[in-house]
């Protein structure tokens, strides 16, 4: 769809769109809003990331799946972002015993890409860039903006204020966002920021003569039930392990020879691959970080600012749709913006009553993950039931689709998901009051095919029920 | 006890605690802390509403139970307090033909005490002054404290700045807290606000010829499923009436004349009794105010700081317990001083750790009667159960005990009231698991005992597994 055409253009020319934060949600955002024709200023605190030596903080990759490929698909970027991802088709699921299984993420073809975050934000700021309508503001701090005028000051880096107008304030500043702040002060804002009990360390797996030291299209996993470790492959071929583990036990781990003694416990696979030196060296480098699970509602304050990204839904890694999310949030605004004309009055509240509830879905399945796949990855029910999702999808692509795929692979909303899982769950836990009803009377003088259902009976019932939904 | 006689009593002489917020909870901290002979500063930035004419905001009455009352006790306070409650003891439900219903509360002389805000906090506020080391500093507004050093800094009426060093600050300034903002710049502090679709709106019921217009000993439910209005008795004989509705349902009745209407539908054995000019007077006096729900944790900063009352954990008011954790907040702190020695460093973590379950508890059980409260009164399943609770408790009074009165009548630790209460639930599931699932295979050719239990064998099955873990 070529905007330049869209009848509202003439006006969106005149109006500047203020989005604070230049990572990948403000970056994408710039583009989008570019693209349709606004006067577009970027403000990001930090130095330009282009420039920047260090890029400090942050998970250094990520995993790019179907929202986030069709939210770049829109601004022709993701040809670019796909060419420099690595596919990771399967789950391989490290045991202690150091055997390898893969668990695939959907059907044949079907996989997530690992990117490196600072190269995608450098491409999408040279995107944004591209569009002479978006000007690029670095190291500029926010220091207040105003509800009802749309004013902001900025501190930039030489000490001077900066002042602006924004017709449209967009807040992708993060968990922790600046932005946000005005909304706390408002009645009846609902906000949460939930911090889970783990901490995560990053550590790197270097190539082993100019290869990778593992299988690379994979995503390696570690349960280790209260704890685990991710590996995810670089271009440059290294993985980067990711230790996920309760602060708690961190601080049970002060020395190098403590370091070394815990991998030989529970990663001893790894310790020749990371290399002893290595870990004892990497592994205090920084202290562990925390992670945080920010729901808010709602996104906008009346016609002149709306949250998007982190800033809006921060949410827990262990589904891997931080990213993906906050580049839907941009693809469902710029639908909406599409449906209602560019008028900002009426696409704000459109785009907190459709986008709510699909934000505080996925934060809570990633809360939901961050359980699943540090422990029941390990158990041989949830290998079953992976199985029987996989295979049900195959007979009944339509009827029965694995929650997983439904998040990573299509663009069903988030929220529908969940209740589409949640009735699947319901589906499952009839058969279970069947089963267990029948059982306590197995006193009674029934006949056996009335005290218990076959398994065989079981799923033809359950399937029938399937089928009869669908 | 006399704490005159305390060992670290020489110690707290020299130490002063600023107490922040000289509201219900910040007046009984003041006492609770004089009392063990610290130096105690309360700040509230608003006159002292022992001079003021008019009290802004907030509910007029409130409902006192056993937790509140034992906090009271402890310093004293408990017989002048009481001495102006009215008694409720029951629930006196209104249908909409206007028949009434009154639902006990409890056992027979069990009751709840309601009482005035305007007076309990001037009482509270006097017996903190009879305290030689306690002073009380009206019209001082926090603007800035350390949470290292402990200095505080104030705005005071008359424009002047004043500083304070305090050993240890509570946070006891209300749902808005400004002590917690501290808070929520630290690293993993878990912070929830969570407005609720409702808001609330009082009216006054004057006396008719020198008398109450109803019933004065009960607690006045007009239950209307998506809204309701209660009333409590206060001193001059007057009912305060507080209509409970949706924003959105707010936002239609505009005019005096879809006031009456409104009330001619739902209440209609109000209107005489307040008065349809008052009705239509009083309707538009002040906007429909929103309720918050709000929970935290941890509660408390290193040694220097810790938050009660709404601070920590402000709740909706659908269980008549705000007061009353807040009261209880002050007895649970008290007692862990005892317990190590008055060791802010040792108390502070320790109060966090006891304290925020029970909080979290009554904040999510405040939220669950606001639906119980305003639609499952009405029906009969819900007039059963508490039958069948009541005639349970009464036969077993240490195993069954219901909810409503282990959070009203008892000092059991909420979280752990919230516990048995789920147990409960369970076996009464599991009772329907059996019914269910025996219903389901009816068309087998079973015997009538075995295809379904009657009503007296599921009792007995029920009390046999109370028994059993009782």
């Amino acid at each position: 769809m070529d905007y330049s055409t869209n009848d509202s253009k003439s006006t969106s020319k005149n109006k500047v769109v203020a989005v604070v934060g230049g990572g990948l949600v403000g970056a994408l955002n710039a583009c989008y809003f570019a693209k349709r024709g606004f006067q577009v200023e970027v403000f990001e605190s930090r130095e330009d990331i282009r420039e920047a030596k260090i890029v400090k903080g942050r998970s250094i990759n990520l995993a790019l799946s179907h929202r986030g490929r069709q939210a770049l698909k829109q601004v022709g970027m993701e040809d670019t972002i796909v060419s420099k991802g690595i596919p990771m088709h399967s789950r391989m699921i490290h045991s202690l015993n150091g055997t390898q299984s893969p668990i695939p993420y959907g059907k044949k073809g079907q996989y997530i890409l690992s990117v490196d975050r600072a190269n995608l934000n450098k491409e999408l700021l040279s995107a944004a860039e591209t569009y002479s309508t978006t000007k690029l503001n670095f190291a500029h701090k926010l220091l207040n903006w105003s509800t009802e005028t749309g004013a902001m000051t900025f501190l930039r880096a030489d000490g001077a204020k900066e002042e602006i107008q924004a017709d449209l304030i967009v807040g992708c500043d993060g968990a922790f966002s600046a932005i946000r702040k005005q909304f706390l002060r408002q009645s009846r804002f609902n906000f949460s920021q939930t911090y889970i009990p783990h901490g995560y360390l990053e550590l790197t797996m270097p190539p082993i003569n100019g290869e990778f030291a593992m299988k690379p299209n994979y995503l390696h996993i570690w349960p280790r039930n209260t704890f685990m470790m991710i590996a995810l492959p670089n271009l440059d071929k290294t993985f980067t392990c990711t230790l996920f583990m309760p602060f708690d036990e961190f601080e049970n781990v002060t020395t190098g020879d403590q370091v070394i003694e815990f991998f030989q416990k529970y990663f001893p696979d790894t310790i020749p691959l990371i290399g002893a030196d290595a870990l004892k060296r990497d592994y205090f480098r920084l202290p562990a970080q925390a992670m945080v699970s920010v729901k808010c509602s709602p996104y906008h304050l009346s016609d002149k600012c709306v949250l998007m990204g982190d800033a809006a839904h921060a949410v827990v890694p262990f589904y891997g749709q931080g990213m993906n999310a906050g580049f839907e949030d941009c693809l469902v605004f710029n639908e909406i913006m599409d449906q209602l004309n560019e008028d900002f009055s009426a696409v704000l509240p459109e785009y907190t009553r459709v986008r709510v509830p699909d934000d505080h879905a996925i934060a809570d399945l990633a809360m939901y993950n961050y359980v699943e796949m540090r422990s029941h990855v390990n158990s041989k029910w949830f290998l079953f039931r992976k199985y029987v999702d996989n295979t049900l999808h195959m007979i009944m692509p339509r009827t029965v689709i694995p929650l997983y795929t439904m998040v990573t692979f299509t663009r069903i909303r988030y929220h529908e998901a969940v209740k589409r899982w949640h009735w699947q769950d319901k589906v499952r836990k009839g058969e279970l009051i069947l089963t267990r009803g029948t059982q306590r009377f197995s006193s009674c003088n029934q006949k056996r095919r009335c005290s218990s259902l076959s398994d065989k009976e079981m799923l033809i019932w359950w399937l029938a029920m399937m089928i009869c939904r669908g």
